[in-house]
């Protein structure tokens, strides 16, 4: 089919690779040089976001902030084309579907996937190969667009995986968003401990850092824009280190035991 | 020289793998199974632990629960070997040394490596190579019992850095056991997601929790052993975390990039 990709970084990128030699991909981004890096890998682009249209499915892949205005400059006129957008928190694209016009077909399409790098130099297909990608109905999905979401969406690489947005937004808080602010909270809180961290800090130190080098705009779409589930999210974690603590300050073992038990447990869900 | 290793786990293992080249090594284990493994990489073993002695270095790399029994069994009879002990916590060690007859000599050697694996199956000598030995005085270490520990620490392939028990104890509290914390304390929170966490959690998520499989033993070495600078170093993440949470809940941007701002000024120390 006739895939249109708004915005071309990581993700849009990785899925403009992963889906060309299924489909006849065409590549938008508001950044000339991130059109030019993907012409120079063989994808087609086109310099106006409106030049996607006509196609069977356009996917919005934009930083969070755009999601909304390009859902809203495409919505109208898309000759029925499927939209589907890569947000990574739903709630604000469910907003807006429940005040669409009827026609717009609208469904959310979220692959579990990232790495450090950005922008269209670090896409890759392998990036999306075997990834989980959650596909959200919206109030404008209906039976047919969910079906080209889940095709896309296999064609990317991806498994596929129905679920609510309510069901979405409230388990990326727990898997993505707290562990990006604990990670954060961590390395913040090591601002001040000068030279002598590179020489204490070993591999653990450094792995649960990690998600602190996440970009500002990809933190305040997963913190902010999802602040409901994550404050909750956080005030749960918060329990249990208020019970580690105590068991600490207490030099309680059998305490610690039962906590890093119940942490094995969540652990092994990883399977 | 003659080195002589009490606990052929992971740590001990790897030292007598990585001294054997260079020196006489003999290995020590309560555990028999430990002990013919051991032999079956043709360490050199001794059935019981006053058979390390005489030797010119005795490393004590038990676990940390039975440190403090190993150098008491030691101390009075090393016949002028120096101990070495590679306690992960050095509190209980230093306040062990200050009540010592004056002529035990005895330096902690705490080499900053670890992996998730346990006992002499997953001891190797690439463990060490290249890793800080945080070489750490007693109040029974003399300049000579300091250079065999050098000596040993960089014959191991570590490098070498001194400093004080108290700031050690210090900088680990911050750097291993305050990510194992928030490992735990995560992973813990996640164990009622159920099976739909798998699909959720990313490698954002598996690498944050990854400390949450250290094990007990230890756990209670680096947590319970340090608890007042564990306690000390939970209360100040805290208080970041607590900020961390009020500009999520304000959905307060430029509060937010603050924070990341810091955080990634602690990671850049990492070097």
């Amino acid at each position: 089919m006739r895939v249109g990709i708004a915005g071309l970084g990581l993700i849009g990128g990785s899925l403009a690779l992963a889906l060309r030699s299924r489909h006849d991909v065409r590549g938008f981004d508001v950044d000339p040089a991130a059109r030019e890096a993907a012409s120079g890998e063989g994808i087609a682009t086109v310099d106006r976001l409106e030049d996607l249209i006509p196609a069977e499915a356009i996917i919005v892949a934009t930083p969070m902030r755009s999601v909304l205005p390009t859902l809203a400059a495409l919505a109208s006129h898309t000759g029925g084309a499927v939209i589907l957008d890569v947000a990574s928190v739903r709630g604000p694209v469910d907003a807006f579907a429940r005040d669409s016009a009827d026609g717009t077909r609208l469904v959310g399409m979220h692959p579990m996937a990232g790495r450090t790098g950005r922008g269209f130099v670090s896409a890759d297909p392998a990036l999306l190969a075997g990834r989980p990608f959650l596909v959200v109905p919206t109030a404008r999905s209906t039976v047919e667009a969910m079906a080209v979401a889940g095709t896309v969406a296999r064609d990317a690489g991806g498994v596929v995986t129905v679920c609510s947005a309510a069901e979405h937004d409230r388990l990326v808080a727990l898997t993505s968003a707290l562990p990006l602010a604990l990670a954060a909270a961590l390395a913040a809180s090591a601002a001040d401990a000068g030279p002598s961290l590179a020489t204490f800090a070993g591999p653990g130190f450094r792995d649960t850092t990690r998600l602190a080098d996440t970009s500002a705009d990809l933190a305040e779409a997963l913190l902010v824009a999802n602040a409901g589930n994550v404050v909750a999210a956080i005030a749960r974690m918060r329990t249990v280190l208020d019970e580690l603590e105590r068991v600490i300050a207490e030099r309680d073992a059998s305490g610690l035991r039962e906590i890093l038990e119940r942490a094995a447990r969540g652990r092994a869900l990883l399977g």
